[in-house]
């Protein structure tokens, strides 16, 4: 009765996954803020090297990962996958459970399966710094982090409102050299014109944005990173998916259904990416995005055109979208609070092959504190969404009186998220309704692209 | 070039080795706190099972891991053992640094390595539930998981200034499902002859522990359960050194010199003592403690019979020890600040074969960052001497162009231990000078033993 099921570091794939390659109709285009016009790989050279360019609008189907990125994956990958005996007892399930944990990376989650190719590729191009936003705070630590493997310097815009809320991720973040600035801030053109229209703002992510692109557009040295949505980032984050399937065939099974949390979507593009290809050719297997219900992007949102930010200064993307300025309820989980989703997410999704549900937060930490007292780890908020749908299929599977195989990914731990535990054992947390009213205002604001 | 060192699972140790077999002396017996009279195993069946009673007095060498417990270590261990290239990059040095990373385990340390056989011997035993004391929260943790594995329930004595200071090792353990109260508390007679004395008290150590003792001695279904000091708890840690050994060989390396960091001794013993066997048939190789030089207990104390708490009610133990009042600086270290040893760290400092040194906090903290920016982890404070004296013999390898094979534990990660960080990084760290004339004061209170 094996419990972690474990590969050898020489098991790393030696190649990312590029599910485009497997699509039968081509991505949408990406357009201009501007003009609305289609863009080219020149339009983003002020902000990203051309290796990642390149790779964002790749349809090979498998590139190489870097042997520099691979000696860095190694100090935590390949990372386990869990059989949650514990979990499948307490809930009386004939289902199988498994877990991939994705928290045993220095930063506490898969974020740095990105943060690392990018600092690499940016080292390579000759830059010297990276500028980026953050909110909760995983994804400035994990650039933080893989920038001080490369010796390039960190730049972090953190939401000033975070700044404040989440000390721990900021001391994280400078402990590996980086400078953490609160949003908006002086040092853009950006932060000052919001500074001057509203000095007490708390900062958005939208706002951080448009700080960190200003930034890395007017130096030449410094390039912008970004920790999920983007094609390239839900390429690097195959490996946890390629590695799960070579982990299930070592206890020879293979899932039923495979479920990801999903905020901007590279969790769940990373495990469930390379399911796609079995599922094309005719495998039966479901592929599920849990997002929160008070910011039901897939489930409630429109399939169009959008910006990827507030200030409508990145380019336009076509993806499932609750409105650029959508402003989520202040739920825990505050890596799934995106107004859109990965355009790759969102195509999948759109042809039926990603499945969606929305689930609210006490119900996703109920799941959460069961997995803690059954499998002992402490679960990031946002990946108790993809807990609690597991532990829902699982139930579903005991009141069946069927056999069923379920993959999920824990995407991280929830050690800097404490907090919120205290506020649900402490009664204090509540569900929010469906915000309808304020999708529909934000979807009638959806940029017009014929 | 590995980097990580991995076995599988079914190469976790089957038993635990027990140093005390191959000592010449016999251990100095145990007394009563009362008549000063060695005291047998009945005197301590109020609060301890039988059979962590016999590992305490076992000269067996080998004693066998339950079954139960092999599969509830098989969540974490074996633990990952790590070559530090990136860190002997940084410093230049010839030498080899390997690194036992314990904080692998859900609460972060090596301490659920003796909470799980706690838990579960006293689970065999009937009993219901299980006091501690916990200052800054590692132990309180530890065994809040171990106990929520059992279906055991906790009640954990939490000094009173940690309790507030804190919040999240204390929402950890809530999250376990343990009972944690702010010591002293009205829930003892101890607590409320201490709050009746001292109403605003900050708390310590040795209250908690009388209250947690007490707490055990008075009710039939509750025992009493300690982090460190004790030899069935340095015997349960031996799976670390006895894994490490196991991953040395696969490389086909060996140290010439072990380190652990010292405050009760639990971690250092349990990767040092399985390599004790081989000194004493003549291996050339250093085993060394590194304790906090403003808690010398091994550099400064007296190897003397004293108490385990300040008000002098457990068992008295030879041990090297500061004075059973001693109270240390308030250095971030809070898992070193005891002012004891455990009994056979002590035995085995005395007679030459474990080796101790005492560095300064600050010393710590940078060795802390360069490893942090270097091996990508967060060190627990108390690791960060284990880190800092590797480096410093890293250091003298170089000096000296001398080939050195340096194996460390790194005991836990600093995730609950942010703000010392902070505190580092700010400039906001004070050193203190070895309190000379406390630790006099204190040795001169020793309990007058023939």
């Amino acid at each position: 009765m094996q419990t972690k099921i474990l590969l050898q570091d020489h098991q790393i794939p030696k190649h990312w996954y590029n599910v485009a390659a497997d699509l039968d109709s081509s991505p949408a285009p990406i357009l201009h803020p501007g003009t609305l016009a289609p863009v080219g790989p020149e339009d983003l050279t002020s902000i990203f090297p051309m290796s990642l360019i390149e790779q964002e609008v790749s349809r090979e189907r498998w590139i190489e990962i870097p042997e520099e990125v691979q000696k860095i994956y190694q100090l935590w990958r390949p990372s386990p996958l869990y059989r949650a005996h514990r979990l499948e007892a307490a809930l009386k399930t004939p289902a199988r459970i498994y877990y991939k944990y994705e928290g045993v990376s220095p930063a506490g989650s898969h974020k740095p399966n990105s943060a690392i190719p990018q600092a690499y590729y940016n080292k390579m191009a000759g830059i010297k710094r990276l500028a980026t936003e953050t909110g909760a705070g995983q994804w400035g630590c994990s650039l933080s982090l893989a920038n001080s493997y490369f010796g390039l310097e960190t730049t972090v815009y953190m939401v000033r409102v975070s700044y404040g809320q989440k000390p721990y991720r900021k001391n994280l973040m400078e402990l590996w050299g980086a400078e953490v600035i609160p949003s908006p801030s002086n040092r853009t053109e950006a932060g000052r014109r919001m500074l001057a229209e509203a000095p007490d703002t708390t900062g958005s992510l939208g706002m951080a944005i448009s700080e960190a692109v200003e930034d890395a557009a007017s130096h030449s040295d410094t390039n912008y990173a970004l920790g999920s949505v983007l094609n390239h980032v839900c390429l690097h984050q195959t490996v946890i998916g390629l590695e799960a399937i070579e982990q299930l065939k070592l206890v020879e099974d293979y899932p039923d259904v495979v479920i990801g949390c999903c905020g901007g979507g590279s969790n769940l593009a990373g495990l469930t990416f390379p399911f796609v290809r079995d599922k094309i050719n005719g495998k039966q297997i479901r592929l599920l995005a849990v997002e929160p219900n008070s910011c039901p992007t897939l489930t409630k949102g429109s399939y169009a055109f959008d910006f990827g930010d507030t200030a409508k200064l990145t380019p336009i993307t076509k993806m499932y979208t609750l409105g650029h300025d959508f402003v989520p309820p202040g739920i825990h989980a505050g890596g799934l609070r995106y107004h859109g989703a990965s355009a790759l997410v969102s195509q999948l999704h759109h042809e039926g092959i990603i499945e969606a549900a929305a689930l609210p937060q006490t119900a996703c930490f109920e799941g959460a504190v069961m997995f803690a007292r059954t499998e002992g780890i402490v679960p990031a908020p946002e990946s108790s969404h993809a807990i609690r749908a597991a532990i829902d299929e699982a139930v579903k599977a005991r009141e069946e009186g069927q056999q069923r195989t379920i993959l999920f990914n824990l995407s991280g731990h929830g050690h800097f998220d404490m907090s919120s535990y205290e506020a649900y054992l402490g009664g204090q947390l509540e569900d929010y309704a469906y915000p309808e009213e304020n999708i529909a205002a934000s979807l009638a604001k959806l940029p017009q692209v014929k």
